[in-house]
Order: C-alpha cells, then structure tokens, then sequence
C-alpha cells in the first residue's frame, strides 16, 4: 500500500476481489471504521451522460464519520473545502481492481499544525488505512 | 479573497448576501462556468441527525465540471480522491455568511507537476475564483 506523493494524495490497493465483490463489500468495511458513506458518484455514468464517453467503472465514495468530521470543523470551519473523505473503486482496462482513499495527512493535516487538526487527520488516516487493508486481505 | 495556506486550502470570502440568497443563487453561478452540483451535505442536518449536536446552517458542493474531470482523470485515474472540487457555503454564530471553495492547486496540482495535472488545476481554480467573485460582487 503505497503513499504516493508524486500523485494524487492517498493509499492505493490493488485488489484481488472483483469490482462487484469490492463494491457489495465497501459500505460495511467502512461502517466497522465508523464511516457513513454520505456521498456516491458514479464516474462511468456520469461521463457517458454529460460528455457521451466510456470509461471503465468508477466510483467515488464519500466517507464520513460524524464525530470526527464534527470535531474538525469545530477546529476549523473551513475544512469543510476536504471534507468527505473519498474513497474510489475503479476499475482499469485490463479488469485490474483498485481502491484508494484520500491521504488526510496531505489534506486535512497539511500546514494545519496549529488549528489541532492534525491528530484527527492522523485518526482518520489510521481508520482508512484499515478500511483498504481489509479489502485487500 | 484571501488563499489561507495555514488551514483548509481554498478560497474564501465574505458574503453581503443572506445564506438563503446564496444558497439560490450558487448552482447559477457554477453553471455559468460549466460545473455540475453532483453533490450536496447539508452538515448541519447530518450532525444534528447523527451527533444530535446543534450547528449553524453549513453545505458542502460537490462541484464537478464534466470534461476537466474527464481530462484529469485520463491524467491520473487516482485524482478521483480528490473530486469533485468542493464549494462550501456556512453561517457563523455571529451570523456572518460565508463562501469558500478548495483550491486545486493545493489539491489537484500539488506535487503533480510531472503528470500534467498542473495546468488542470489552473483551469479549475480560475472558475472556482470567478465563481466567489460574483456572489462577492
């Protein structure tokens, strides 16, 4: 599971599930970490309905739990630019599955050392990073 | 319009408009520079149906702009931690109405310079800028 900086923030997996498996699975490995899914975007529908393209499958997800993303915004009002956390299933041409979650470190955590977010940017890393190490599993 | 790189990465600014004013007029002024609302939270109803905390009035927009996030994610198929680009609208206890959007290049184009997604970011964060703008005016 690697943190690539040199990308989009965030912890990335390859999967040996099948999408639909990874998908029927998500809500409840999220749910165990305390995360209600509060947002879903269908990317592949949303593309061919809006532009006429096709595009693997994809999916975001927006992960929140309350009582951190309330003791986030109670530090600071304006992290609600990062909040949910996504969570993306897709799926690449060659039928390989990947699942990622935002980095909150980089979002949440970045240059906030002294609004005090960066310890709940630390538990809801933690939180994600099992979430994808179960599905990966 | 100040871009605070101390806390949550985005634009923001302070509205002469009522939050009922703003709420109606935003999905216009997104239109206007080609972005879909493809979500929507209303915080303060999540928490208080979550936490049973009260807080003041607080949406979080997700943004998206069908054919930026097309090139984006041709790009990097992981930018799909980072969308849609939220737009946050909130009132303070004092009353005070506020608008805020995520700023790309903190997000989207942060450390991405070797992926193309840089001058993406670009675009974004100009409409997202104009966007602020004219409900500011």
């Amino acid at each position: 599971m690697a943190n690539e900086t040199a990308h989009a923030p965030g912890y990335w997996t390859d999967l040996s599930l099948s999408y639909d498996e990874a998908l029927a699975r998500l809500p409840d490995a999220l749910k165990k970490e305390g995360f209600g899914v509060i947002t879903q975007i269908d990317m592949q529908e949303t593309l061919k309905a809006k532009l006429g393209v096709d595009v693997p499958r994809y999916r975001i997800f927006g992960a929140c739990n309350p009582s951190l993303a309330h003791a986030a915004l109670r530090k600071d009002p304006r992290v609600g630019v990062l909040l949910p956390c996504n969570v993306v299933l897709y799926e690449q041409a060659d039928g390989k599955v990947v699942l990622g979650a935002v980095d909150p470190m980089q979002t949440l955590g970045a240059g906030a050392a002294s609004s005090g977010l960066v310890e709940i940017a630390r538990e809801v890393a933690a939180r994600l990073e099992r979430v994808l190490a179960e599905l990966a599993a």
